[in-house]
């Protein structure tokens, strides 16, 4: 089988996605077939012998050969026209902007392109915090409290401390812990360095935090184990993205049947059925025996593969299993008949 | 001026996008640039003189250039390579999936086009009933009740008579009123026709209905008179898209000024930020005195224009005043980072 692996992109997470897309050549045992999108969105076909980090850093991959994104596929100039790139399905791995926002999930939907990745409502409803809590919420899904505020708002705070959020970015970019009312100006001014609107909870410290990363497959949910992820009081962006490098397995988190239980049946709430065609990974507040979803990552890093005892075959399979869009009858009855009305027909 | 004027589509409401597009003759005074989109998904330049209803239907569009939509824009091919579509902004007239769900969107977004019409986020809260209402009630606007109800859900209605919708469509494609209990299996069927999951409401017959239509413009809202549409128990596809080839103006709603500013308040908070770089319209209903969000039309029918007074100057100047994406600044500090720390730098 071979996967078309997709990188890079117009993202703050351009790199950690490179990063996540190298990761791959030790976990997938299937023929990669690399595609890198550059900062000014162009795409090349990169050899996987050079899938290596300095190659994009560098600039050295300009060397290779340009794809042009098409109806029905990636194509290379060849000296008689045009060669379609060749590949079973493509595997989104471009993290943050163009890849978990829905952009890129549109462009392989309208040029029909099989693909694993949150489609695009499921791209919007996971990137953007706030639609993500309205969608938690009508899900019966419990989720931190917040107030949400525009750049131009009066922004009062009652109670510290809080944590501060521009509203679409993942990870935990322009994401400020607030412990008092002079710290606030700072952190305001970085999270609206990256958003128009952001998002502020109260903070709770030692909170228990469960990750749990799945997919459905066939209409059978494959979760993976669940991890309890160790934390400093705040993960910085350096230390966080360790994830989209990790390749090795991680303990399962030891917690009574019941909790695991209650994770999986709150996953299912929220994947249904808008995530199908993702693998992704929800991570979980724990606070006075309530279940409580803290983000969902679309694409998660490195595809939380270090999560799962057989990520190749669950990939495998769930490419078997991707959703298919409802055929569109288009006909000209209604034009017709206006036709007809005028006396034009 | 040109406009470029982007209408078809593979969607359910292919053909009254192409009503829509040749109404705008009549009522924009510049000049227009026609993009034909198939259903096969192919993009076609179409003089402005064959813009007529059964050059669609006949299949006779074939006969005109394609074009390849690619980084920068729409090209050409000419004798020498490609030659660019030259226009100032597209204004998206794709009514339904492709135009309204944030795929089309997405492409201009990635290609770098300028263009009137909902971003990605704002496309799928508006397109997706469901998030529409989880939207709307985390902006304190009031929704009609309802149950979501997915293929294979035991579905159980206590009291009639009800409205069925599937969660996607625009317009009242799939759309039933069911008065009874014998009704209710066919009109589920007919409803899973056209998506997997639907909502389900009370219906309530005699309501108070008003259509408001807006963008905001240098950030001073621009509205639209209020339209108290004329309409039986319930509008059915033929009537409702009377509006798709509208261009005389209509009555302005004899209603109290407190009224008026309510519903446009209620816009604005629908709108904010989501909808900027848009013009939309805003389907409300009234019960004991309040108001409550029926459905956001993203890219209403003929652009609502015959409820504007200046249409094609509230045009020109949204087109001077779209949402700029943020700039985002690609490093590679932590790639470089990884490569020292593994001693390879």
């Amino acid at each position: 089988m071979s996967i078309a692996v997709l990188f890079g992109s117009r993202s703050f997470e351009h790199e950690i996605s490179i990063v996540s897309a190298i990761a791959m050549k030790d976990i997938i045992k299937e023929t990669l077939v690399y595609i890198f999108i550059d900062k000014h969105r162009e795409f090349y076909y990169i050899p996987a012998s050079k899938a290596k980090a300095n190659f994009f850093s560098s600039g050295e991959y300009k060397k290779c050969e340009k794809l042009e994104l098409k109806n029905g596929g990636f194509y290379k100039k060849s000296m008689f026209g045009q060669k379609k790139l060749e590949f079973d399905f493509l595997l989104n791995l471009v993290h943050g902007g163009d890849g978990e926002d829905g952009v890129l999930a549109s462009l392989f939907e309208f040029f029909s392109i099989d693909f694993v990745g949150p489609r695009v409502e499921a791209s919007v409803v996971s990137c953007n915090k706030y639609l993500t809590k309205a969608y938690a919420k009508n899900h019966n899904v419990n989720v931190i409290d917040y107030k949400h505020f525009a750049k131009n708002d009066t922004i009062t705070i009652d109670e510290y401390p809080v944590i501060v959020k521009p509203i679409r970015l993942g990870s935990s970019i322009g994401v400020s812990i607030v412990k008092e009312q002079s710290e606030l100006t700072y952190a305001l001014d970085v999270a609206f360095e990256f958003d128009d609107e952001i998002i502020i909870e109260p903070f709770i410290s030692n909170i228990k935090e469960y990750n749990l990363a799945g997919c459905k497959i066939n209409n059978e949910f494959q979760f993976s184990i669940v991890e309890e992820p160790q934390k400093e009081e705040f993960l910085d962006f350096d230390k966080k993205y360790l994830d989209f490098n990790r390749t090795s397995k991680v303990q399962k988190a030891d917690i009574p049947a019941h909790l695991e239980f209650e994770l999986k049946q709150t996953f299912k709430k929220i994947y249904n059925n808008t995530f199908e065609g993702s693998l992704i990974r929800c991570d979980f507040f724990r606070i006075d025996e309530k279940i409580i979803l803290n983000e969902i990552n679309s694409i998660p890093g490195s595809m939380a593969n270090y999560l799962f005892d057989n990520f190749n075959k669950i990939l495998k399979d769930l490419s078997y299993s991707l959703p298919k869009k409802k055929m569109v009858n288009i006909t000209y009855d209604y034009v017709n008949k206006i036709q007809s009305a005028k006396g034009k027909a």
